[in-house]
């Protein structure tokens, strides 16, 4: 299996959308700008910085277009916002420095649609082909779709893989259809389900299904299996990972409401995974984690990330050059 | 390679040691007692409880005897103590409740051996030869030989696989040399530089040389790359395990002495690991997250471990069929 291993990895870093929406307290726009810049400065070349959704429902994101136009911008990186109804869409499209990409959204567990967006699985499915159009109108490429609960949920427990192969094919379907081609599927392991052998199986199946469109991990390192699925998924030949600095992020389904369950996989513990196994990812390694530490000293707590508390190889594989 | 994941796993507990020896403050023993007693109850059938060493070195560890008598045993369990000299093996032959096994000991890493135990890896390698006559005189079976710094080294930079393997074969050799039979040969990551691909290789090579010793790992989380090691262990047959509840412990060789840096593989999230897989352990999953809690309630900080925070599967498979 060790062959189909890619060359080289993106990460798509969600720490500073992640990280501070799941706070109580909010952080001031300087601190978060600045993180941006220093995780962009480390070579990152997506960063979700922030949401346009309602700002008394989420006030964390409330500043997001005085953030996006606060951020020093580095060529070459996607600087990504999120949105969940067309309200959100309009701000985003509005305000300045957000590189728009088309993203849908569908759950494959019905249970979980309706208690986060109030309806079915199948409507929220339907409602993507009114996304299609509008993402087209406004001429923003279609990037992908992420398919929530596609491992597990809580309400519903296991998800049969063949139902999250489904919901992909029935995207892809209705993209097609409207006369748009949809690049990638992510796989999203919402609240902790995914083992990797379940990550081995689920990636097989639809690639299987749907050969031409490429697969992408959402994952979350909620019971302690990130990053063994992370490497299932290397090895089945995934390129292309959400992550979050220091590990940013949680888990609103965490038993009794833990507010420091563990959030997303963490970017630079992920990064270091690949340059270990000789996988390129065009990322400073060193500077993620300096970010990682800016990202701990803003939150003023001690923060989930591994390596940025034991420091990486490079000093002590330099140290042994030296020795030897 | 599927194949090859062996049906039952053994974890050996060491987080009442690891994870009080390197605390600055001492803690009461009843809390200690207790937590042994929480861990051997959740099934886990051997459990590091203390080590007999220097009471003016590591005051953490001076009561050993006064806390072994005080465990109430559970038939099954082995109670396992450390010691690094012939002082401390008396201590431990003497000493109410402690089960005694052979464990050698020795280091791949010179520089790491001059640090640790001021000798060279060989002079350390010699001396295992007078700990073999010891055991064999005291009718203490062998039990394994355990590998320091078998993939890297803090001071020697990368270890290669080579010369790990030619301590394993040397110390397999010293035994039968003296009339006695090496069972296991533990690969310890003392410092944090296993990867998965360096896992595979080295337990490749190690029972190539060796075909007829088990092979067990002693991996830490350091940098983040634990779960992912085991999961290439597994994969590779590997049945037993050095882990420690909450993940436990820490790194004395972490960045700026980082006292919080990760320490051993987290106990119940690798056991939720195996379970997920349908490999086997003996343990209650339920019960062992309890001593996880438990052992954050002595400790009053937050603990590494993951699934001790999220909660596992359990409670939301059931709710799922009770759903369904």
């Amino acid at each position: 299996m060790s062959g189909d291993r890619p060359k080289r990895v993106t990460f798509r870093e969600e720490g500073p959308r992640e990280g501070f929406q799941i706070e109580s307290q909010l952080f001031p726009l300087a601190d978060r700008a600045a993180l941006v810049e220093a995780l962009a400065d480390s070579g990152l070349a997506s960063i979700q910085v922030s949401s346009f959704v309602h700002p008394k429902k989420v006030p964390q994101m409330a500043d997001a277009e005085a953030l996006f136009a606060a951020i020093r911008r580095r060529p070459g990186v996607h600087y990504d916002g999120l949105w969940l109804n067309e309200r959100g869409f309009s701000r985003a499209r509005a305000a300045q420095g957000v590189d728009l990409a088309g993203t849908l959204l569908a759950y494959v567990s019905d249970a979980f649609a309706r208690r986060n967006n109030d309806c079915s699985a199948a409507e929220m499915l339907a409602r993507q082909a009114h996304w299609i159009d509008l993402y087209a109108e406004a001429g923003v490429p279609l990037s992908r779709a992420i398919l929530v609960t596609a491992f597990g949920c809580c309400f519903e427990g296991e998800i049969a893989p063949e139902r999250t192969v489904q919901t992909a094919v029935a995207i892809e379907r209705l993209c097609r259809e409207r006369g748009q081609r949809l690049p990638e599927i992510t796989l999203a392991d919402t609240v902790g389900w995914a083992n990797p052998l379940a990550v081995r199986r689920l990636v097989g199946l639809v690639r299987e299904a749907l050969p031409d469109i490429a697969i992408g991990l959402h994952l979350h390192d909620t019971r302690g299996l990130g990053a063994a699925n992370v490497m299932a998924a290397l090895e089945m030949g995934v390129d292309r990972f959400d992550s979050s600095v220091a590990g940013l992020g949680g888990c609103p389904f965490a038993e009794h409401g833990d507010r420091g369950a563990a959030g997303n996989i963490c970017t630079e513990d992920m990064v270091f995974l690949c340059h270990e196994l000789g996988i390129e990812t065009g990322i400073d390694l060193e500077r993620l984690v300096e970010a990682a530490q800016l990202a701990e000293r803003i939150l003023g707590r001690r923060l989930n990330g591994r390596l940025m508390h034991a420091g990486s190889l490079a000093a002590w594989r330099a140290a042994g050059s030296r020795a030897a």
